[in-house]
């Protein structure tokens, strides 16, 4: 077969893969915004089959012969470095897809797609009616699947048979990075910050007694639609939707839809969830066209994919500047709530330092110890060294560790409010929860170029003019897709390596600032 | 292969293609309901591999096999009269679906569904802009389509060469029916419902004034929530959104959704399709269990099925005790709009006879003659008698006759409200349009065994006590999904063959009390 015909072939099989990947995403979707009750068990075989098909398609025998094909010297004498680089990348991160893949039986691709569908609704059940014993039978089933996928994605290594299991995990969602790699920063993390959140707590608080009322649901929706828009999120090619758990999904290439969740006691949560979700959405919008159609057309890893969310909901989402500029607007859709109130006592109640149960209300001091917490548990899970069944009462004793707080005590609902509280675990998705941290350090350290190229950020920032941003983020980030690995880009844009530094120096400054003794 | 073991694998086959089709069903309600506008071409390519992949799982080479080996002496000695009932129905209606899809080249199919999303995106685009030339080349390409198709269909049959190729088509949405008879059962509706709205137009007209306001669309959605569950939809297992065009669909067995459409200056309009949509999805959640999982749940027929809808929306929803039970329901809704006015007055201007432009909002009595318009000129445009590009002038040239209306001079939007008005043919649905007229044909036979069994309907009816029609419905019509030929199902309900008597003699009975000279 001639060059151009294989490559015609394995874009082929990408498209087609892709579509069915981006139809099952769209089940998925509407599973969780739109489903009626009883349809899940239905919707769990429709996903089943589809991710089967889908499997199935890419795995086939002749994917793998024609990227064999590729990869020959008589087919492709002078190696793929000499490639044109598109098609270089193409063929690597399609050669890392189909070696991922074809090493998972059909049958378990399918029984895991059901068995996740299942544990999902199971999942949003148990939470609603704060029973963690409803839930354990399929956690422990998603355990028994991430265990196996990862012996599978093993298998005809030896060199990773020393290495935990659960660097075959997260592996999926940051390419490169070990469980030792991730310790090491995270012990760098857990130490400073539990020192900072000390010194803290000796300081006196901000008043958050404003942010203490009701904020009618409907004004929310309506000014998060506001919000979205003002950030730059392009709603001819989105949406903004509810859902138990604030989500952003890829249905098709101009199709990239992010869903929050509104309480009327609580109008941050909502509000910095959209922020982090559009986020996420600007990235997924901004692979550029040459790469759309393509399986390049992707994040460069969880963790790039946290940086950006992260970033925005962050770095920029809770400054000073940002809420300057928008926050006149905010006090207009509630203008009881916020009588007397000004940007700057916003900005320092958005920035409270008040360890709390629920890591996606928690401040940016708190945040990583969250985390931290959390891959402590799930590596113990995967490794089997801690049963699912202690997971409620191991979970209190690291709560208590971490942040002093007994969640007996603080919450009737102490599954809801502690070990139930995150969807990751129900979807198998083991491996994940590190990426939200690393995703704060990659974020830091773009940030210190960032802030090199355009010196006048905050200013922009108050102004709400993103367009630089985007166009610097487009630039360095966007414009890769997944064609560089995680820390190829870092280096490309900062010369760096991944470090907690930048991370820390930020938090230690802002908060610093904010609370002196 | 055993028997059994044939049974086994063709009941797999027939459930991986529901799953498939109902995961393209998914994809469908949400390009009407959430799809972002740049998302209309890539989920076109997704909805044209699924109905790819679909086709080709149900026409695989072993489906024809195993059909055949079923249907063989040796393995079914007895032949298929003497298998169990469920075995013998389910295996005529795979090879019902059989045979038309294997007629079907894979290719043809995939062009197709590609062509129809786009097609009723561009549908869509053209009636908004009052344009019928920016859907012109859609159109062509569709009724090339369903010539085709049809064509395809015909493969093989000497015997029906003689018949016109709208046939093929009529088929699909009424088996055993005919272009032929279709117009002999029209040309006596046309006969005496043309003469009643004469007789009707010297009558004077009720008050409709109180329905000339404005109406909050908000309060109307909350209304419909109500009204769906007054009528018996069981929201566990459906939901009701908006869209452009109302319509039912099944995306699980467990998962039946219906849409309408809201205006403020058209009370009616999004009420009645709600009550009408209704009707449908009854139908749909009220297969039996023991047909659940089978191709056998599934409406009779799309004439069936308008039976359904329209006898809900007509039958029922436009009664003077539907409205006793109510309408005082409703008023609490627009309390202002409706001060003064009563179940009687409102139960009149409802049933309001007054020839208008648009299908959907027709009075029962002009209604068929909507259908009769549509039949006339999608018959026309597949045999190839009308050239597309005449449609509107032709379109005018109709209503006049009919109707006696001018639609250039009544619309603005000529195009809009005209020949663009309906989804039908921008999705291919040639053939469809009939459906509605022999619903309400089948409708009326039903009901006069209807009141037979049930004397004291109209006091059911007043009460909101629908149990005892549900019942009724489910033990003669909905227990049957398609087990029954439509024209089998009407025999076995009233001894009767199809015939518009019932039909005219319900109109002209409730109309001639309604407008007295």
């Amino acid at each position: 077969m001639q060059y151009t015909e294989i490559l015609k072939k394995l874009h082929n099989t990408d498209n087609e893969y892709r579509y069915l990947e981006r139809a099952a995403a769209v089940l998925q979707w509407d599973q969780e915004v739109n489903l009626p009750p009883d349809g899940v068990e239905e919707r769990a075989e429709q996903l089943a089959l589809l991710e089967g098909i889908a499997h199935g398609r890419l795995t086939e025998p002749a994917t793998g012969l024609l990227l064999a094909e590729a990869g020959s010297t008589e087919i492709n004498p002078r190696g793929d470095e000499n490639l044109p680089p598109l098609e270089r990348d193409f063929l690597r991160v399609m050669r890392r897809r189909y070696d991922r893949a074809v090493k998972l039986p059909p049958d378990f691709v399918s029984t895991s797609a059901r068995a996740e569908g299942l544990s999902q609704a199971a999942w949003a059940d148990a939470r609603q009616n704060n029973d963690f014993s409803a839930f354990l039978p399929h956690l422990k089933t998603m355990i028994g699947i991430a265990r196996k996928k990862a012996e599978y994605w093993r298998t005809g290594s030896t060199v990773k048979d020393a290495l935990p299991l659960y660097d075959e995990l997260l592996d999926v969602y940051e390419p490169g990075m070990g469980e030792t790699e991730i310790s090491a920063l995270f012990a760098e993390l857990g130490e400073r910050l539990s020192a900072l959140l000390k010194r803290i707590s000796a300081c006196a608080a901000p008043d958050t007694s404003f942010l203490r009322q009701t904020f009618d649901t409907d004004r929310q929706a309506a000014f998060s639609g506001k919000l979205t828009d003002y950030l730059g999120f392009d709603r001819r090619r989105g949406r903004l939707d509810v859902s138990a758990h604030p989500f952003t999904a890829t249905l098709g290439s101009h199709d990239i839809r992010i869903t929050t969740r509104y309480f009327p006691d609580n109008l941050l949560s909502g509000l910095f969830s959209v922020i982090h979700e559009t986020g996420h959405a600007m990235y997924e919008a901004g692979f550029p066209q040459e790469l759309h159609g393509t399986c390049l057309a992707d994040g460069a890893s969880m963790a790039v994919h946290e940086s950006q969310s992260r970033f925005w909901e962050n770095v920029i989402g809770r400054s000073r500047s940002f809420w300057e500029g928008l926050f006149p607007v905010l006090r207009n859709y509630f203008p009881g709530q916020f009588a007397g109130v000004n940007a700057e006592q916003f900005y320092r109640a958005v920035n409270e330092v008040k360890p709390s149960l629920i890591r996606v209300d928690a401040d940016e001091v708190s945040y990583s110890l969250h985390i931290i917490l959390r891959f402590e548990l799930e590596r113990r899970l995967i490794s089997g060294d801690l049963e699912p069944e202690r997971l409620p009462s191991v979970w209190r004793e690291k709560t208590k560790e971490y942040f002093g707080l007994d969640i007996n005590d603080l919450s009737l609902r102490p599954d809801a409010d502690g070990v139930l509280q995150d969807i990751h675990w129900s979807m198998g998705a083991f491996g994940y929860f590190p990426s939200y941290v690393l995703g704060n350090l990659y974020g830091l350290q773009y940030m210190k170029k960032l802030r090199k190229d355009i010196p006048e950020l905050e200013n922009i920032v108050a102004a709400g003019k993103f367009n630089r941003i985007h166009d610097w983020l487009r630039d360095t980030i966007w414009c890769r897709g997944c064609r560089l690995e995680p820390s190829e880009l870092l280096n490309e844009i900062t010369g760096e390596k991944l470090q907690a530094g930048p991370f820390l120096d930020y938090i230690e400054g802002k908060y610093g600032e904010l609370y002196q003794p």
